[in-house]
Order: structure tokens, then C-alpha cells, then sequence
């Protein structure tokens, strides 16, 4: 066969492949449709987006007919996956319009800081009454604090006591008051005391960069009459979020490993190579993927705001004794690499391994799935 | 309506949507065989598999036909994706059955390490004539080079030198000496000493884990004769695997930060999360998706070979002094911890934010569509 020839018949090809996929489009448009009817029908008989059971059962027909037509069953999983959760999305995009309780009205207490006007955004659409309190506003406490259902706290975590003591003799006794410090001992005793009414905690995990709640978590601790403030932890549901429920204290003693340890790592790492003035680009270059995950991780922590950082890493004097703890562990390692003692870095490593146990396995999965996530799209 | 008819209505959309997600499945199935078409003629002529600007014409397409039915794009491009990798990987896989240089000989220097039995796989499925030189060989070694044509060494590296060393005579004039040691200077002039042939240095850098080659980065330090080494970069290419070439104290400077610097501070967070005895299964309850795959990569280190990260950690004392310095720079910061001096933390981070530059914004959007794929799987 000559090379016109060749051409041709690739050509050929590729207009059946697109054929082909222009019909599997247009199936995707049709299945959207169908979804949507049944979410008119969850939305209109308030039944809940996600249902999990039929989600893992559709998956697994689907790999099962993946097999049989001479298909690797993760890959038809991982498509399958990816469309699934699309159209959740929009179904939670579009029932999160739906007031849990309509017309209530919110007050955000330090609204305009990047968390307040993320939940502004969110309560505004599904629509709430939401008015801000910021610092100059406390003139008008009296009259922002009228016929409020719910108080939302979100201030710098050095002010948030202070700021739950004076709004406190404003507040309707029935009001709800809840704050998303990210810390919850402390603020949490706060609002007790200042309020006589129903209290929680809030500490959603996530940024005001993430667009969607879908499966991200919110923590919550209760305070007072937990009935009360049932209908924000469902308003929360239906945006998407999950809510865990914990311990003020136990909830603290965990975050202090969570956020500050974690991020005052990855300033340190992101300082040094600062200090040695490494190419980040030669170095990306060089690099597998997950060395890649692993710089990215530390750009990232760089690319956002520090006032965030601070106040995590400096909260309160336990956690900074415990970040020096950590330096004080990497100093006895000085000793190891002095004598490039290999032996006893083996011995420590698998007391280590040993310690993590399963956990390795999952991350190996985990990890591994991400690696080729990031291999296939960039 | 009453609960059993919105069940029954219910019911009959969601057959409509697995009728649908049938037809998704067999589509699919169609379009392989036609790709599998498309590659028998590149087989039988020898074209690339990858076809760079068809893969983002055909994504361009099917952005703008998803568009206009009301998908968003990037989900689209995101599924395109998917189902082009698929089918590229399993091509690959076929190809990568046809031997650049059919019938050479390989000889595999430590071939029953982890690496070696990988290669040993690839080489060998590719119709190469295979043998291995393990420790207890060498009173055979001069029948194990006859009419070889590669001599791949990967042994540990503190005997790389040597066992060149010991090699060098032992080779036909004519072969290609190589080796897979994670540092290159030392290994590449020992190998230009051994031996008058053909010689080149590889750095794969990923691990004997990965399934395909895919994408996967190695690295190439010219040694002698490179055109007397090109057919074994094509056969990696082949492979899937990107090839960099680099001056061989150029690679071993940045994997000082690429890998050892990185791997001793994973190593370092792992273990004081041990010696703090932290809940990691609790830990992960109340957890964001960036922790998750954080100590995903803590965990993933510590699921594998200890002996691997011991030398590569410990290679040299240059970089064993790299190490120390750096614990040194976490030293500093004691200070700041003891004062709680939050002003002076986010100068400090605003001067290395500066530095990370536009490599923050490329983290974020990296990171964050991870994020996305981290919380669609598990």
C-alpha cells in the first residue's frame, strides 16, 4: 500500500471514530435529561440526591459489561464514576437553591473575610435573609441582631471569644449561634457563655476556593439544644457537605496533627528550597510524577493566603511546643546521617512501616490512582 | 402522588438510564475496534501511536459539541481524555511487542533486583535475548558477555562502581554499557574507564510498581558513541517512556532536592507522627482531601523498600550535608515558634511565595483537580 493510500485509510477510520463519538454525546445529553426528571421528582418529594447503593450497583453491571466486551473494568468504573458525579453535581447545584429553612434569616459575624462570603454566596442563593456584621458595625449590633435565626462567627481566631462576649447580650434567645473557627474548645465554651439559647461548632475543612460542598467535610460539635440546629446541619447535607460530629477537644487535639504540623512541614520544605534557591522548574524536568504531587503540594500552600497559615500554625502554646517537638525529632536524625548509618535508618523504617500498617496499602492505591490522574491530564 | 407510584416512576427512568448506559458501553466497544484498526496499520507501517494534534482536534470537537448540549466542557474533555489514554496505553502494549534491535542480547547486571526483574519483563517480552549476572555468576561471566549487545547495570549503588570495575574486560568491544543507578556522575566515568565501546547512563525514575511506562520520565546522560545507543532510547520511547538527556552532575545536583531531600523529610513527618503514636484512622475522619493525599504520600513511602530510600538518601555526603542543612533551617525557626511571631511568619512567606512565583498558580490548579479526583473515587 502506498503512503496516499495509508492516509486514506486512516482517514477513513478516523471519520467513523468521530461519528462514534459524536453519538456517545449525544447518549450523554439524552442521559442527562432522564437524571433530570428524576431529580424533579427527588426535588419536588424531598427525597435525597445520592443513593449509594444504586450508584454501586450500576457500577457494577457497568464493569461487568466492560468485561465482557474486552474492557479493563476499572477503566469503565473510572468513566462511569466520572459521570456519575457530574450529574450529582448538578443535582446538588440545583436543589442546593432550596432553602432547608426558608426565609431565615443569617447573620455572618466577620462576613466579608474569605469564609464569610463564601457562606454569604451559599445562604444568599438558597434564600436566606443574610446580613454582615464586620468591625464597624457594632453601632448597629442591636438592630443587625433583630429577628436573626442563626449567628454565624467567623473571625480571625485571636478576636473570636472576644467577639462572642459582645454579641451575646444582643442575640434573640432563640437564635441559633455557631461559629467555623478552626479551633472549637475555646470558641465553643465562649458562645455557652455568652448565650443561653442552642450552640454549635463548625469547622468546615475546606478553602473558599472549592466550588462545590459535594463530599466535603464539615465538622461540628455540639454545644446546646443539638434539635436546633438540626435544620443547618441538613441545609449543610443538602449542599453537599458531609458533617462528622465531635468532641470539642478531641476535634483540637487532632487538628493540631491535621492542619498545623502538616502545613508548618510544608513551610519549612518550601523555605529551604527558597534558601537553596532551587530551580523549580529544572527540577520539574527531572521528575516522576509524584515528586510532582509532592512540589505541587508545597506551591500550593504558597499560593494561599498566609494570615490563614498563621493563625493555624500559631493558635495556641500547646501546638507550638508541638511543632517543636518535631524540629527536636529531626535533630536526632543529625546522629544517623553523620555516621550514614543505613543499618539503623533501615531498623527505624520498618518499626515505622510496621506502625502504619494497612494505611500503607491504601495509600499505595490511592496514591497510585492519583499518579495516573495526573499523568493522563497534564 | 402516592409513595408507590413515585417509586414505580422512579423505577422507569432508571431503566431508561441503564438501557442508555448499555448502549455507552457497546459504543465504546465499537470505537476500540476501530482504534484497533487504526493500529494494525501503524503497526504494519510503522507510524507513532501518539498523534499529538489529532488527540486535541478531536477534544476541541467534542468540547464544543458537549457545550452546546449543555455539559460543561471540561467534563467532557475530562471523559475525552480518558477513553484517548485507554485506548493509547493498551496500544502501546502492543507495540511495545516489536523489539527496536529484534533478537539482541541483554545482559541484566543485578537482575534479580527489583528494577532488573522489571526490565528483565519488558526487554524480554519484546523478544530480546535475555540473560542475568547475579553475585554468584561472575565464575561464569565471560560466557554470559559473548555476543551480547547490552550490558544494563543496576546493582546498589555502592557497588556500581566495582562491579563495572570488574565487568570492563569481560565486554565485547562493540557493546553498549549502561546502568539505572539513581545518581549518575560516579557510575557514567566508571563505565567510561571500564570500557573503550559505546556507553550512556539512564535515571528511570519511577519504581517497579508502575504497570506502563506511559509517560514515565527517564533520564539520559551521554556517555560515548551516543548513536551506538540510540536503539535502546527508541525501545524506551516505544515503551511510552519520555527519555531527557542531561549532563550527568547537572541530574545528580537536582535529585539531591528531587528525591533525597524529599524523601529524609517524608521520612522525618512519618516518623514523628510514630514517635506521637497519632490515631491515622481517626485522623483521616475528620479530614480535608489534601490531607488525605498528603499522608497518602507519607504512607506510600513507607509501603515500600526501606533499602531503596536508605540509598538514595545516603548516597553521597554531599548530600548527606544537604540533609543536615536543612534541619538546620527548621532549627531557626524555634524562635518564631517560641515568640508565636505570626508578622514575622508571613513576611517570611510572603518573600517565598514571591520566589515559587508562577509555579503557585500551576500548583493550585494541579492540586486542585486532584482534589476533584481524590473525592470522585474514595
Amino acid at each position: 500500500m502506498n503512503n496516499n493510500n495509508i492516509e486514506r485509510e486512516l482517514e477513513e477510520l478516523r471519520y467513523r471514530i468521530d461519528v462514534l463519538d459524536d453519538r456517545l454525546v449525544s447518549l450523554l445529553a439524552e442521559r442527562k435529561k432522564l437524571v433530570e426528571e428524576v431529580m424533579q421528582l427527588k426535588k419536588k418529594y424531598h427525597l435525597p440526591v445520592y443513593h449509594p447503593a444504586r450508584e454501586e450497583n450500576l457500577i457494577s453491571r457497568r464493569r461487568q459489561q466492560g468485561s465482557d466486551e474486552g474492557f479493563d473494568p476499572d477503566f469503565i468504573e473510572e468513566l462511569f464514576r466520572l459521570i456519575l458525579r457530574q450529574s450529582r453535581v448538578s443535582q446538588s447545584r440545583q436543589l442546593s437553591r432550596k432553602a432547608v429553612k426558608p426565609g431565615a434569616g443569617v447573620l455572618l459575624v466577620g462576613g466579608s473575610g474569605e469564609m464569610g462570603r463564601y457562606f454569604h454566596h451559599w445562604f444568599r442563593d438558597a434564600g436566606y435573609r443574610v446580613s454582615v456584621l464586620e468591625r464597624h458595625d457594632w453601632d448597629r449590633v442591636e438592630s443587625l441582631c433583630r429577628n436573626i435565626d442563626l449567628v454565624l462567627v467567623g473571625v480571625p481566631i485571636e478576636k473570636t471569644e472576644e467577639v462572642i462576649r459582645n454579641l451575646g447580650p444582643c442575640l434573640p434567645p432563640e437564635a441559633l449561634l455557631a461559629d467555623i473557627t478552626s479551633i472549637k474548645e475555646a470558641p465553643l465554651q465562649a458562645m455557652l457563655e455568652a448565650h443561653q439559647g442552642p450552640v454549635v461548632g463548625l469547622h468546615p475543612l475546606f478553602g473558599p476556593g472549592t466550588s462545590t460542598m459535594d463530599k466535603q467535610i464539615i465538622v461540628t460539635t455540639p454545644g446546646r439544644m443539638p434539635e436546633k440546629s438540626q435544620w443547618l446541619i441538613e441545609q449543610l447535607n443538602a449542599w453537599g457537605a458531609i458533617t462528622v460530629t465531635a468532641d470539642a477537644r478531641e476535634h483540637d487535639e487532632i487538628m493540631t496533627y491535621v492542619q498545623a504540623l502538616r502545613h508548618f512541614a510544608t513551610f519549612g520544605f518550601g523555605r529551604f528550597l527558597y534558601q537553596q534557591q532551587v530551580d523549580i522548574f529544572k527540577s520539574l524536568e527531572f521528575s516522576s510524577p509524584i515528586y510532582r504531587l509532592e512540589l505541587g503540594m508545597v506551591g500550593r500552600l504558597f499560593a494561599q493566603d498566609p494570615g490563614l497559615y498563621a493563625e493555624i500554625i500559631f493558635a495556641t502554646p500547646e501546638r507550638r511546643k508541638l511543632l517543636k517537638s518535631y524540629i527536636a525529632s529531626l535533630t536526632e536524625q543529625l546522629d544517623l546521617l553523620d555516621k550514614a548509618d543505613k543499618e539503623e535508618f533501615t531498623r527505624e523504617f520498618d518499626r515505622i512501616a510496621a506502625w502504619f500498617g494497612t494505611f500503607g496499602d491504601q495509600a499505595m492505591r490511592e496514591s497510585s490512582y492519583l499518579i495516573d490522574k495526573l499523568i493522563e491530564r497534564f
